[in-house]
């Protein structure tokens, strides 16, 4: 238990390292799949002080089972990633500046070189907007059911991140750390497709070399890194 | 007293910390309701150097009451403000980039995302220019009467900031501390919105969801945070 | 004459620490008018190990008086400003990334708002081109008597600073503190500027908020700072 | 061998000074031309940790002489460009933002001023994309033969960098620490010339100032620098 705790804190202080997140504007949470509990930030605290004994412990239906405060607001989401895509194990969630800008834009961020494709298979995909009834309802549940129902048909580990419209970006990795690394890599590559749609607006990406390089890094064929 | 010079000064520093200002281009203030009196940054001074004994202390009729030197030369536009919106009790002046940018472009700053509507309640308007009658006036009283003006029907509480047009910022909140942080929080959505119209000039909000996300961190149905 | 390598070197010092330079993209001059004599920084020597014993000491002809390094290769365009200004006794060339882009789209920088109109009157003029000749025969000085031809008319006190075409900005001030301090203004309002367009590509000034800040700050009438 | 390593180590880590990498997206390498073997970055190593231990010695083949890592999955294009450009000692590949947006967009660089013409005589160059065919077989060697075939008729001394399409930055000198120096100049003239055409699409260089700018500092007649 100490373990998943401590790499979350560690993971949401890494959000504040990386540039992505300024004053709460951002959560992680882990999963311990056996004991099917999740970790995740509170809700409104700051990360300056914040120190494992704040992180709030839920079971898969959201009720606290460890912690003092209360979970983030974004839990229900957090949730219905993890019920939907079994073989995640970290979920962030920021409003980083580049990958907020696309999903407020209405989307779909697409491939257009190497960097994006060593992480992401194809687009990062924006959702569709939620209808009025769902944001007055369970809105953070349905800004997850959102998310799953526009990966129908894409596979969540070859996608490990969304655009959520007019919101901001989740994404998500094997646990905590390599979620932000997806949210940190997701955010570069929205800078580097703004600026290259600013130089040339037809500018299109190379499917053949970005399979390359989606498949040199992942699956059975991978033959980077050690 | 001392509680609040010590407040102002803190908010000062941190408009620093946060890249909010260089130089001498920014100035907070904070407001003792029950005394009537304004703490406000000196004109000119480098926030380097600058200490509780610099700061400048003068009722709401602009008169010095204590400080050694001359008090920031936008006072009069803080002062058009508390006494205006009797609600608020700090205010914040800032060069920013970016909402300085959408100053001189003369736009108000459109609604796109959760980001903005977590912290403003619809656009942050910009005000009108000033007549060159009211620039040659008293000037800086004017830019306050003009903000006060564009704020006919708005709530200064629900959009706790403004765009001056042809100049820049000024945010304000409950004290000084609060000013600041709607000024780094309008910082950012300006730049996401200057962002989300360079990659899809036909974007718009989602008015359902903003309502959503306001109201979620505002007013007595509120839920975000401990 | 120890007093003002200290203020060059300083003044150099400040272009890496405000972001205005990197490797040995700038140089800082200063001048003592009743001496007749610049110091200014060598060419090529990197700013980390730079001490005021590798500043060159020249006379207004450009002859060295003092220094064993070699001065820096613009030290002719420096000379002719200050021949051609008695007022100014510092002078800065940056390759800053803002201001050096407005060079490059060979545009004068339009003042938009009151960032820009506390230090420069009206806009920041760009050069001319130079002629195959001047450019193959004395390019540095052509460069300086090229900035001079462009400020016909222009009271260089009021518009400290220029863009040269395809090149970068050069900016000045009564001392080489104040010529940086130009330089980083410069670079601000640039960047500004460029936003401006970008959100509003028929954004105006305003003249008259514009004047009454100028000479809010400058001139007999001047009731800014302390 | 010692000396060459720690220059390659250091090369390295100065990518991430410079903030041209994040994680492990650059690689650098350094030739010894006596002996005809190269020392390059280990794969999918951080580079907080790196030591020069971890550095990988090849041969002009790609057979390891001497490490305990596997080389950087790049390592077949080094050895293409040491192979063709017999004048080079140092190869250096980023993902840095600007430069790669360039590539995404598949467009050469233009030069557009000084700051440009310091450093690379006329445009830096955008590789033709691969076959299908090329792609999928000797990839990263076929990567090195497309900027190979670009080169014809350019002198890689005189333009030390490539923008390799859809995928990002190569960039060369006399050893590593030289390579790393043009990378970062890339990057920097790479924002330039972005925000040159946001400002004036129609912007055009001077190639007359940009010969003189170039050879002040190249060849024979420089006069650049100490």
């Amino acid at each position: 238990m100490k373990n998943l705790k401590e790499q979350v804190l560690e993971a949401n202080l890494e959000l504040v390292r990386r540039g992505l997140v300024i004053y709460t504007w951002g959560n992680v949470s882990g999963i311990d799949r056996e004991r099917g509990i999740v970790v995740i930030k509170p809700s409104g605290v700051s990360y300056d002080t914040m120190t494992v004994d704040d992180l709030v412990t839920v079971d898969l239906d959201g009720h606290v089972v460890d912690g003092h405060l209360k979970p983030s607001s974004d839990t229900p989401t957090h949730l219905a990633l993890y019920k939907a895509f079994p073989q995640i194990g970290g979920v962030v969630h920021t409003h980083s500046t580049y990958a907020t800008a696309w999903a407020q834009a209405g989307c779909d961020l697409p491939c257009l070189g190497t960097t994006h494709a060593d992480y992401f298979h194809g687009p990062v995909p924006c959702t569709e907007r939620l209808t009025p009834e769902q944001v007055r309802g369970q809105y953070e549940l349905e800004t997850g059911l959102a998310i799953v129902r526009r990966f129908a048909g894409l596979d969540p580990v070859h996608t490990p991140g969304v655009l959520v419209r007019n919101h901001g970006p989740f994404t998500w990795g094997t646990g905590p750390a390599e979620a932000v690394y997806h949210a940190k890599v997701l955010e570069e590559v929205a800078q580097m497709a703004f600026l290259t749609f600013q130089i040339n607006p037809s500018a299109t990406g190379d499917p053949v070399l970005e399979e390359k390089h989606f498949f040199r890094k992942h699956g059975p064929g991978a033959t980077y890194g050690q």
